[in-house]
């Protein structure tokens, strides 16, 4: 059994960890931790993991951490750059789901995320931890920067068309929808139910910090520059990521269909949808998948695609879960087996 | 493994059945029909079950549901009564989530569902599935009607009170809401998104189907005669039930909370919460379980049980396959040991 | 024209408020005041408002207010009793949708709102304003209590009740549903949108300091003792109250329908609905309207009462509107003739 | 006092025409038909209406509507245009709220609705419905083909852009997303609640029959060709529509925030927020209103423009009282002056 902690574990993707780790057969939850609920049993915040959980929160104690297998940091961005460098040390894998070592630039990180970096040469060790593009370099990791939400949906989307060199990449548009658990459980007047029902709204238009995320790793599968606009929104749903991706074809002829099935025929957790379908957030509600359709309108120039995702399973929770799969020589799919909820 | 086989699966309970025994170690399922949709995939139909169920639906078919050792009925009412008898003759174990077998009297049945029943002999056989209650009896049984979601929800509230004789049966008021996936999926303009949505009701004040069927129950722990009021409300959320119920206590000096605790200390899939909880429908979402909290507000001569379970589940399929793993001798949680998915 | 103001208008109350009194033909708002937002235009916090109302939220004025014909406080209890005995000498008159005039004792009131009440001697002068009980008197107030959303609804659903002596005064039962907007616009985790939607729960079921409002009132209409049981639930959806009310009938012949109709005949903003019906939340949204069915089913010893408003209408800003109509001697109706939006 | 007929008023743009015209001063409501609900009274199937319309549905009656001075059609596409050449015959002004006359050519009609047109000769004579555009025509015109909800807001976020030239008409997307209303109030499974909430999905991207007319609407703006990608998504609410535009810019200088503000500075129900906003849908709920932002992401190529609408409002109804005013000479915002609901 692999022994795991949790360090921050009262957000949502720290609930959904627990969810999946708790059913993982191959897993020991030994110590989660959370200066601010200390004390507090896991099972008393999160009702549905009574009499799953016994656990109670601690405090951050790096004895206890350092004697796990693999920490995974569901923390605020900022805080596992603190403790990694030691923790990898006492030969601890990590796994972080924040945003600390998902850019390899230490002057992008800095100027996206507000605060000087307190290890930057971790951020070339750091695998960016989408398998469908680094499997093997997760194999090898001690270090995995878990992709954001974003990221995932629409590196997923355009990986098949960007590798083949089918569309032009100074041409990318991604239109991105979010359930309202991507902005996390914090106490902010602007998710909450009143302010986020039966409202839609783009924000962060000028600039969303996943959109560097997006184009370090759409220009490393294009070798080159790449021109993108993202919009991401918000849409009244508890979980999902729908993004409409577009791009402008440089080869008439390309067989889009083909061009997908064959790039993620053995790919687990990636479902291409037949010809002329539409991928619903709610067909992978819980569950650790990425289900796409391909598109072209009117036969035109431009390739439409759409991608979705849950953004606490394939966009975080889960996703972390098939990267430690990956770095402990488990099968992929290990613990990721349940079927969406539907309805 | 036990072959499994499900008559009419397009509804929300056929779904979830679909989902639960896709993940069931020890069940095999064989077939699935449906006249209205014969020849499509299931996985069509429900793009969740992409990857994981291959079949497609068939023709309601005598030889292949023969060879079934269980068949579930996720039919209208009035459906399975037809085809029963072929089946229990041929040594088919059957559990019925329709209305079917759920009341004794068959003038009573007739009554509330407007029809003739056509195999009224079976209706004293049928086991009430009601695993709290019944246990013993599910064991042996040969058909089992699982129980109505809105009276599985009532009944664990009521039942520690009725047996301790706790509270007057003259006395109990159900005020119950549930979400919509309980009206089914029919194409009905009341259960457009648009009709139920931001929009809070009551509907059936002046008689409700349940209302015979909790009644029956009630007065078995109780043996005599009861007297109930039951308000269904329709409230804008997909799954759950919230069971509000009112009864005058008989005796000032019961202690509640452990009446209710020692009644269900054994029971895998009720939990009694500690003094002074409100249980969310949430805390259920996808799994077998009941979750109960007992109130004396101002310390009166009212008691108030707040009872919550997931219609779909411990309220239809989880039940029904609760019932089934002790009709076959499996361990009673098998395939039903899911975390509730949160938030 | 009436010169209004409003003193804490950052919060649902206060944008329903807003809403109201910019339409009102006989009203002009000259000062909005808010410590926490001064200086920022209200349609920047309220898009909803733009073009339709130019001021900004200034700091509390003193000199301001007193200009004003009727000062209305939308804010958190204990706030208004501060400024309350200045405003009624300048000659202003007050009505506050908080809480702090609602309770005729004064050690009731200290006791449930947990602070100490600063000028005791008004609560006996404060006019309790729900205009179907205290009509006359709400004319000739200089200061009016708003009353609470749920005690609203309960009152009008026992009103016909209680005043006929047609049930049991010791047996009244109010389960009551709340949309998510009746918690106010604070940033606090549990009305999160993913805390609050797909989710349905009671909360306070031990005290709710709508309870002794409540109590007052009934014992008003009853001359004499009550036993009331409340249970107040949260719903996903925006706005709406459904009180779903139960009592002990003491007289088996009572014509219950043709008792609210008489009652509520010459009532401008109480609807009651045809036999058999159930009032949706949706048909008064946005609107100073309650709608209200009665039931025996069974036709037994209860009688169950459906009763609906919004919330922040005729449970808010719609009734303070509706009693300032009747203090300056307008028509009753003035401002309040919208239709309800539906869908 | 003009007096309105509504031709098949059951659905959601028939509600939301009666709460408009109900609340409109210079408006009487004669005749209201429905061929499925004759008989029925209007505030029956709309509880909302109860107490503000005494009509009752009655079948379509040649005789009543020739009597009135404007009729609406609020039904079915090719509904219409059978009854339209008698009415306009007998001088009666015509509002078409369905598709019947909003494309100019029959040839494009007949093959994006798939069935004959019976009167193409009024085609031409038809004016399409948007003031902003077509003002003066309306002014004058018989018949208005009142346009469909994307329509309105795609081509009033690309208006400006277009008139000006400062994009590229071969380079437009538009990524539309509507509440569920505006698939209708129909009894079709795939917008149930259980189907359409906690969900977000594109449908049909391979054609929908809104992409014609906005390509008309936008060629006339450009005088030439318009290559336009339109992938229309269902958003969980109800109402609401918002349309986020990309196109790619011709100049670079352009100061996009001035060209919006110019152009619409004289619109009463066209909005242009501050730089650097998110317009949100439930800012315009219920209001005949269009709030739009321009953005120029990374200050890049591609301009992105935010447009929401209510598309019961300014997507359908409300557009269709703005348009009777000008026809009847009216004050443009006659009836329409009501604040949006917020929350």
């Amino acid at each position: 059994m692999i022994k795991a902690g949790i360090v921050g574990g009262t957000g949502y993707t720290g609930v959904e960890l627990l969810r999946l780790l708790v059913a993982h057969p191959e897993v020991e939850l030994t110590v989660i931790t959370s200066r601010a609920e200390k004390g507090i049993k896991v099972d008393e915040l999160f009702p549905n993991l009574r009499g799953r959980v016994e656990l109670a929160f601690v405090e951050p104690d790096d004895a206890m951490l350092k004697s796990c297998d693999v920490v995974f940091f569901a923390t605020p961005n900022g805080t596992a750059m603190k403790s990694v460098p030691a923790l990898l040390e006492a030969g601890v894998k990590v796994i972080d789901l924040a945003a600390d070592f998902r850019l390899r630039q230490v002057e992008d990180w800095e100027r996206w995320y507000g605060m000087p970096h307190v290890c930057p040469q971790l951020l070339t060790e750091a695998v960016y931890g989408l398998p469908e593009v680094n499997r093997e370099a997760i194999r090898k990791a001690r270090l995995v920067a878990n992709p954001g939400c974003y990221p995932t949906a629409v590196q997923l989307g355009f990986l098949p068309l960007l590798e083949a060199g089918a569309v032009d990449p100074q041409s990318l548009i991604a239109d991105a929808k979010s359930g309202v658990s991507g902005a996390g459980r914090k106490a902010e007047v602007n998710i909450l139910f009143c302010e986020a029902s039966d409202n839609f709204k783009a924000y962060n238009v000028p600039a969303h910090r996943h959109w560097p995320e997006i184009r370090q790793g759409l220009m490393a599968m294009t070798n080159g520059l790449v021109d993108l606009v993202f919009v991401p929104h918000l849409t009244p749903m508890i979980r999902g990521i729908h993004a409409t991706l577009y791009a402008t074809l440089t080869d008439p002829n390309v067989d889009l269909q083909t061009l997908f099935e064959k790039r993620y025929v053995a790919e687990p957790f990636v479902d291409v949808l037949p010809p002329k379908s539409h991928p619903e957030t709610r067909s992978v509600r819980g569950v650790n998948q990425c289900r796409l359709a391909v598109h072209r309108p009117q036969n035109g120039k431009t390739v439409v695609v759409l991608s979705v995702i849950d953004n606490l399973v394939k966009g975080a929770a889960g996703q972390a879960v098939q990267n430690m799969n990956l770095m402990f020589g488990l099968p992929e799919t290990a613990g990721l087996k349940e079927v969406a909820l539907l309805p």
